[in-house]
């Protein structure tokens, strides 16, 4: 007797999997160079030069059994502490050694806040669309609480603050937020986050308990035009914030990352609730030799400038085509308009042309789809004739 | 609001953490050399040149990109397979790469195997006592299941038949062996394996679904005597085989193991289970470098012989004194009677002369002390003496 919801749900790989499987079977038939693939999410530009000197430096110079040996459950004592410094100094934030607990990458540490703060079946957390589409996999199958969804505001993708009331409820534990954000690219204004958490405070008031906010942070580095990125944990107190090195250090199969636990007043048993989740989901440790390259390459990223260019020449040519798109603040995707309504059908006809497109209704917002740009160059400008070709289909 | 289940796993370590930070402290006061820590099983043998020598070249000579970035959710393709052609050659069992899902060490595949497994809170997994506490938590508090406890057979730590076929039901999912264990040492001969399999098998067709072997084998390089280690998977089709590098290798920290899924008549759906609970937890991919570093080097091992060694000694200098044990015939554990029924009451003793040990309550067998070997060879010649003064005390 097997858990019938996970057999399908291991059968059933995601829609960014199927259509990056689909685009490999289709690449061995006509050659990889003829496949544009926008589908998935996998960095593309190398780890900075750091983190491979840092890696040879503590392989070769370092005691192996201390080295490779367990850590404590939360993480290197040395790790966090050098960690929460750079925190402090570029978000000034007040976080310490014993504020942080080191994590298998940031679906752990999201994982591990939902179980923290999972009670019972009927609590609930808030996502808005549109949204990475684990979250709800996370929430509903893996902490067994419900996922709530609040409908995008597509025309900038910030919150519809309107929505977002008739959403929280007594049994709302905690809402999440991703900004900049996958799929959108949407960063959350000074506005926005001062209006949640004025809501948040007001809500949790009102239920007489703390309405936490998880903060998914793993492409807050990758920010355009300049823009100074908001940090949700400098604008409400009682937020996790969860981060992974995938993006900014292009280490995503590493999986090495942390939660952020705030210095609110239940914080011995928030701490403790974290520790314990991350206990009971088998997660002994977060990998030893990351944790010391993460902390020593902390204040370092990827060279993030092909995003920048990438991002240009796919805004700029798209809009120029007519397609309808709200210019992303950050991360590597663009979420325009699909050029019908059903944006599944959409972006099946896209495939004629062999553009590999993820439809927006898996994130929850339908008649849009996600193009990541974390590709080569090329790939981009040798996609825009048949993006325009495409176009050119509904005209 | 949050979970007090876990606020109270993340504030109240497991007994083994507890005594290990209590010689830490200790050692602070007095100095390391005057405590006789035997509390955890942390590998205190470097890993092989290989595995340095192989992230080396790894790191040198790969593509960053390719290195870490993600790899399939069940592990990299080549990975798999040479793992399980290592594991065919070894044990004469018929893997192939499809059979392997990578995981984030042992407790990460236990912990998937009990998830996947679990359909209703209803579900039962049948434990052997002595038995590795971390279990009960997996399944208890992880996958929301019921652990059900069979009572340990003292005078060789083999299974007593009568006891365990009163604690199968048709609610049990699955059963855990470890063999050699932790904490007793012990190897489940082949007889023992066989009486296994024909219960299971029995109980299978009588129940109407598949009762799963979770074969859990972190030590099965560490046997002492020349014994061939019978293999659970060549007894019983159905068993899950879960493993971790942490011990032969001494890489504990970073968290690299697998589960290898039998070829049985559900084999898609089972595989897919174990898939889908690896994701529902957060589990994106096990560590990109150490999947390549762990399939390089599958057939390595740390050396070994001075865990040979300090058993030689303990046991010999133990059972000299008066204590009574069964001798383990792998891992690095030895687990003695205690010199008075209350064993908790014992270890404490033993603390006046800073001999730290684990009470075998914890273990599900009270009366017993479990002291861990994989330390200084030296620091056991010092202790013995140490051992020969407490037992006079009950003289």
């Amino acid at each position: 007797m097997l858990n019938q919801d996970l057999v399908g749900l291991g059968k059933k790989r995601s829609t960014i999997r199927e259509i990056f499987e689909y685009g490999n079977a289709r690449a061995k038939e006509i050659g990889r160079e003829n496949i544009f693939d926008f589908s998935i999410g996998n960095p593309n530009v190398p780890a900075p030069d750091a983190v491979r000197r840092t890696l040879l430096s503590l392989v070769e110079n370092t005691d192996p059994v201390a080295l490779h040996g367990y850590t404590s459950a939360q993480g290197a004592e040395p790790v966090r502490a050098k960690i929460a410094e750079s925190l402090n100094r570029r978000f000034g934030t007040a976080y310490h050694a014993g504020s942080l607990y080191m994590t298998v990458g940031a679906a752990a540490a999201i994982s591990i806040c939902f179980k923290a703060l999972t009670c019972s079946p009927e609590d609930e957390f808030i996502v808005f669309a549109p949204f990475f589409p684990e979250y709800s996999v996370f929430i509903e199958k893996g902490a067994g609480a419900k996922c709530v969804i609040v409908p995008p505001r597509i025309e900038d993708f910030q919150i519809d603050f309107d929505a977002f009331a008739r959403c929280l409820s007594p049994r709302t534990q905690a809402v999440v937020v991703n900004s900049p954000s996958n799929p959108a690219g949407a960063a959350y204004s000074a506005e926005t986050l001062t209006r949640l958490s004025a809501l948040l405070q007001e809500k949790s008031a009102e239920y007489g308990h703390t309405i936490y906010l998880i903060s998914d942070e793993p492409y807050r580095e990758i920010v355009y035009d300049g823009i100074a990125l908001p940090c949700p944990a400098r604008f409400y107190p009682a937020t996790l914030m969860c981060y992974s090195y995938s993006k900014s250090l292009s280490l995503p199969g590493e999986r090495i990352g942390y939660v952020a636990v705030p210095d609110v007043p239940e914080f011995i048993d928030l701490y403790a609730a974290v520790c314990g989740a991350g206990r009971v989901l088998g997660y002994v440790n977060a990998p030893s030799l990351f944790q010391l390259a993460a902390a020593e390459c902390a204040g370092e990223t990827a060279d993030l400038s092909v995003y920048a260019e990438n991002r240009r020449l796919l805004y700029e040519g798209l809009t120029a085509m007519g397609y309808r798109c709200v210019k992303p603040d950050g991360a590597f995707y663009l979420f325009p308009q699909t050029l019908e309504p059903d944006d599944r059908a959409f972006c099946e006809r896209a495939k004629k042309y062999e553009l590999l497109l993820v439809p927006g209704a898996d994130f929850g917002a339908p008649g849009h789809m996600r193009i990541s740009y974390c590709v080569q160059t090329g790939q981009i400008r040798r996609a825009l004739p048949l993006f325009q070709k495409l176009a050119e289909e509904y005209q």
